[in-house]
């Protein structure tokens, strides 16, 4: 993704195209960037050769997860919905874990009926619930359990899920409690030590503590744990002044780590490997002049891009046509809703902007779609996969009359 | 709605008799309350006998809007969606108000040829877009024309609308020239000045200077309003603490300013309507205890009411069956979602829970199924309308199958 000739491309095709072509709002992602996220990741752990389970909840479509299953990932799941989107994805079972603090009776049924690698466990209630299933089935179900670590991920308050005060995951004395009672399971085989300390972590720091923490947990548990999922949340960086992540550092942490562990490490990466691959292509409807600033008023709203509203986070927004030359008012970047909350980003020095120009909201591949709702009856834009000149429809716009 | 020994019922309906029937997470409404609501709401001003248009955002389910139409209210919407909803629900046009800063021109020219009430028109440009759409057609349009009377509303921030950083409305200065400019129009009929200053409003003295304002204004414009679009906003106690809404007083500010001018007032009422019709019935999946806290973790999450997650409110949590005693330790509500944002409330001295049990989470009619979603792949929940012993389900459970 970048400008040719002042024109903004997704590989070979232009995003000016694609609006006049399929009309605006669209989320628009690009298969090169995608596979050289996976190829990346990958590569960057490449001493341990990690499963990599693709954080399903970041983008649930069902097309892009069967590019990313074609990559090589698999699945981790958080509801029945997701774990039949993965298979319908072609996704092998053997790939998929099934994470959450709240599955249903239905949903673990399904789960272990279709004899996926692990249900990871997140309290004790949830244990006993599986092994009551598997029983009636006579069947041994692998499990992990989630261990909170209660380490600070450093990032945003509402996406850390790793302190004590979250309702993720079991301390240590409970974790060390129920490594005992699964040990006396006729029906639950103990595969796994899952952890997640949050989304969007910029910082080696919070991964350190972590590790120092599983390797004390595993010690005292005296188990031998085949797997140690160590979950998602590397953060992208969705300005220029972020700082970017350290993967190699983070690797050879990890490599430090399976010196005294020998399992297999699996991965639950999202936002990494499927956020800047995705932009949504959007229309300036009016200008709103004020003394202060003037308001841009486009037809994307909080409703296609839930993250500012609900997170109070950016996105850079960039022009699809480059003019050069700035604006010397504010722009405030807003949406239709009528919420005041529907609001993307302040910008000064955008270049000047007059009604019906195009413009790019970036790095939305990530819980862009997925957190989408139809608030205001809007409909759902058209979701587009490029690959160089291919335009590929992966989701139709939702139509309005649908919504009636 | 209320408790008859110890069961909570919705008119003659048991919420346990729901639940069994039809699984959880249910909607809920009660006929009778939202009925109440209406003809208090207009009782409240009948001295002036104000046209109420329900704001179609707040909940935008069809055989609602049907009831609360027969019920002698008009509609306020904010996109094409929403005016074909009202529209089905058999709203007459002439009682259809069009509100909203980002009108397309697919939305205006709709709107338009259905003949509706007013559109309330928040730039310039768009009154200029009108003005072309009623050339082409040889039309006369009628308009309202949105102030930002830089009023704070003393609500939550998010919800605020009324001050001049918000993208809403226009500024006095702004406001007498546009008046002006219709003046000269053959195509534009400007009948009413329109204002809205937020949500969950409670505080009488944000309207009596929004009416100052207004009379200022309508003074300074020389201009005989046909209409005065007052909006909605007026807040409800979403817990016992609250203090209620002095409509008595709010009315005869009105009333006050009636005497210097002569125009029919038109409300916008949303949540004041629908709020406290609404339950969101939902089982309790887990309970996992902690040293400080026990998560009382339910089918209901972020995606089925959003708002606690967006807005840091809070919702009232009552039990379905009552039982008496009050638990030791804190109870946390939270969703199966995985996100810690995904959490209902805090509550101390609750009853004691356990698995499965049936909670409540009350006043869920605004902002409630309008603002819901599919995140982590979960289905819209069912929705039903309770009249004294009949059922109606006034929308089907989405079916999972649909969503895969």
């Amino acid at each position: 993704m970048k400008y040719l000739n002042n024109s903004f491309l997704i590989e070979h095709v232009k995003a000016e195209y694609l609006a006049k072509k399929f009309g605006t709002p669209i989320y628009c992602y690009s298969y090169k960037k995608l596979k050289m996220n996976i190829i990346k990741f990958k590569n960057n752990f490449k001493s341990f050769n990690p499963l990599v389970c693709f954080s399903v909840k970041s983008n649930t479509n069902v097309n892009l997860l069967r590019e990313i299953r074609k990559l090589g990932c698999g699945a981790d799941v958080v509801s029945i919905g997701e774990l039949m989107k993965a298979l319908k994805a072609g996704v092998n079972t053997k790939k998929i874990v099934f994470s959450g603090v709240g599955k249903t009776t239905k949903e673990l049924n399904y789960a272990i009926n279709k004899n996926i690698l692990l249900i990871n466990a997140e309290s004790k209630s949830e244990i006993i619930e599986i092994e009551k299933i598997a029983k009636s089935k006579k069947k041994i179900v692998n499990i992990g359990i989630r261990l909170n670590p209660n380490t600070d991920a450093k990032t945003i308050n509402k996406i850390s899920t790793g302190k004590k005060e979250d309702k993720f995951g079991l301390t240590e004395k409970t974790f060390i409690e129920l490594v005992k009672y699964t040990k006396n399971s006729k029906y639950i085989n103990l595969k796994c030590l899952s952890i997640h300390i949050g989304s969007q972590i910029l910082n080696n720091l919070s991964y350190e503590k972590m590790l120092k923490v599983i390797d004390k947990v595993v010690k005292k548990s005296n188990h031998k744990f085949e797997y140690v999922d160590l979950g998602g949340g590397i953060g992208i960086a969705y300005n220029n002044k972020t700082k970017k992540f350290n993967y190699k550092k983070y690797s050879i942490s990890i490599s430090k780590f399976l010196k005294n562990h020998n399992s297999k490490i699996i991965f639950e990466p999202g936002r990494s490997i499927i956020g800047d691959t995705g932009i949504l292509i959007s229309k300036v409807i009016y200008i709103k002049k004020t003394k202060s600033k003037d308001f841009i008023i486009l037809d994307s709203g909080m409703n296609d891009l839930m993250r500012p509203a609900l997170y109070g986070v950016n996105h850079r927004i960039i022009p699809v046509i480059k003019k050069g030359g700035s604006s010397k008012k504010t722009y405030e970047f807003v949406g239709p809703i009528c919420e005041s909350t529907d609001k993307f980003l302040t910008s000064k020095n955008f270049q000047k902007l007059k009604e019906k120009d195009l413009i790019i909201i970036c790095d939305v591949g990530a819980y862009g779609m997925s957190l989408s709702s139809n608030y205001n009856v809007r409909p759902n834009p058209v979701e587009i996969l490029i690959k160089e000149s291919k335009i590929n429809i992966v989701k139709k716009r939702q139509k309005l009359i649908d919504l009636i």
